[in-house]
């Protein structure tokens, strides 16, 4: 299997790429079946996207950040219009009074991963191979673009009745997160499409994580390979990941769930599952859930935390569970990985850290926790 | 005393056009006396504000609406910055990609009333004489530009801090109207000031309701010179009024305050408060209030109804009362006026009428009820 970084995205490689997008999803971002379907007739009819690296972007390119906020499962029950995109990208380029030269994802999690290749598709423009989060994250501040300086502002969102939103300065990108979260729920009954981070290449370079579009269709191929053979998965995908900025791959715990508490609170969707480990004598392993899988812990001591990636996989399919689909009876391998160096450092552990979310605990890396 | 329309704006007519705002108010806006010291400073800064009747303007004149969205009582907890009116007009006329060449309040009610003159004054544009309610109402799409068919969108609002949105386009004056006000919350901690419904000046001549910023000046000085005249001072209203499209005006009842039920509800101040009129064996008196007094009825039969004004006067002093501030044993005067005649038409009537509050009853004006 090729793991060369793609150079172009075809409608062919959508499937891969919304695998893998599922699997850094962490257990947010929904089903993608929708942002499929949709990804691949845009790339069918338009053609392909080229892919660029964050090393090949001129310096002086003028990139924007591109992707879906709100909720997830609205797009399964309401597909959007498939024109958002188009229209925030044109009233953010009203706005700054010149055009973008290349869209990047705002995170590489779920379809999130395939959000910026619809207007890409259309208006013939390159996707930079890279994203802000090197996963999913809820809100907007967590990108590593507002994380390491970069203004969320101006920034342009649209829903799927044409409605459109401009925010051409917010005194933090917490305002704009605020901003847009209730223009999708105003706009396009909970979900809408918005470009903001507007930044140069040669920033993009520096604040980006680097190779996740071509990461994510390489293990969205390992998953579909390996299928229920999770332990050679877990190698494979170690493998793939050791010459990247991602931490260690540590295989956690096999187990069947024993219980899932779930609550709606403020546009989130907490839970908390509990599993039984197969393990004999094991102590049950509960997971913290805000929207994505959070916190990992064994008898109140932690076994992996945000920013690491905690991904939970069915044992039958061997595919990454969604976390609203999470249910009694299931059985399920859990898998972390080493958060990227750009989402570990002391300025981004203050907005991805465990006490960011309100775990009390400092972040320890899950090479400390599982040497 | 002087009715002559106004011709220009000057320092010294801001506390009269204040208090007759405050009568149009009807209950709502609050307290004026910032928005006054403001409006004062900056005529004394920039000297006096031109005035144009709706048929003065050149009927290609490219007109914006201003006012202030959000909770009136936040503005006496924390005056605003004072920019925010020229960093809306700034961000409305970017998006227009053109000047603005006059500004109308879109609403003569409370602090509104001098809303469009701090950018006027800075700016050296004319003010309309008119507005958009000839009253106030506590959403956006109830003022005639959007009743008669004026988009709402583009509109531009700022916050204290700076931030800035801007709604190119909005499928409804509603949903413009949800994201001005979520925008207060966000921006301004509960204020911002918006600019909207551009029109052109033969349009303004159509659907707006002229002469209201000279009726809140003539208004102002009748309750100065009046004072707890209020039998005297209903009578010289009615005069100033017989020649406007307002319609009769009513002197109700004097009472006393015997009980004021109050909650607040999706932001808005939910009230009913009830009198005890001093007139013998006369049965009490409710009003029925959504920030503004909306309803008066007694012993169920209504009295005067939205849109027709619905006004209070202190009896001691003679000066509108507002709804925040009644309490338990004040003495009041009701008057009613009958709404402006492009208020009252059914198309009006959908989005102001009784029926628009939840109130189950049919519009029935002043005149009919109090012949």
């Amino acid at each position: 299997m090729s793991t060369q970084p793609l150079t172009r995205v075809t409608a062919e490689d959508v499937a891969d790429i919304a695998l893998g997008g599922a699997f850094l999803a962490t257990g947010g971002g929904g089903d993608t079946l929708i942002g499929e379907i949709m990804a691949e007739a845009a790339l069918t009819r338009h053609g392909p996207v080229t892919l660029v690296a964050v090393d090949d972007l001129a310096p002086d390119a003028v990139v924007a950040a591109l992707g879906s906020v709100g909720s997830p499962t609205i797009m399964q029950e309401k597909p959007s219009n498939g024109r958002e995109s188009a229209w925030a990208l044109d009233a953010l380029e009203a706005t700054l009074g010149k055009k973008v030269d290349a869209l990047i994802a705002f995170e590489a999690g779920g379809v999130n991963a395939l959000a910026p290749f619809f207007a890409a598709a259309e208006r013939g423009l390159p996707v930079v191979d890279a994203d802000g989060m090197g996963r999913a994250f809820p809100e907007l501040q967590m990108e590593s673009f507002s994380i390491y300086g970069v203004s969320a502002t101006p920034m342009a969102a649209a829903g799927e009745h044409g409605d459109t939103l401009i925010v051409p300065h917010a005194r933090s990108s917490q305002v704009a997160e605020r901003l847009v979260r209730h223009f999708a729920v105003v706009a396009g009954g909970g979900q809408c499409v918005s470009a903001e981070h507007v930044m140069s290449g040669a920033v993009v370079a520096e604040v980006a994580i680097p190779g996740t579009i071509s990461l994510c269709r390489d293990i969205g191929r390992l998953i579909a390979a390996h299928g229920p053979r999770l332990e050679a998965f877990g190698q494979a995908l170690a493998a793939r990941l050791a010459p990247t900025h991602y931490g260690a791959v540590r295989d956690l715990m096999t187990g069947k769930v024993v219980s899932v508490e779930r609550q709606v609170r403020g546009g989130y969707d907490f839970a908390t599952v509990t599993l039984a480990p197969f393990a004999r004598a094991a102590a049950p392993v509960t997971v913290d859930i805000k929207n994505e899988y959070l916190l990992a812990t064994q008898e109140g001591r932690p076994l992996a935390m945000t920013p690491d990636l905690i991904c939970l996989m069915d044992l039958e399919t061997g595919r990454p569970i969604t976390a609203e689909t999470l249910r009694y009876g299931q059985r399920a391998h859990m898998l972390a990985i080493g958060a990227p160096a750009l989402m570990r450092t002391p300025q981004a552990l203050e907005v991805v850290g465990p006490r960011a979310f309100g775990f009390d605990c400092a972040y320890t890396p899950i090479e400390t926790l599982a040497p």
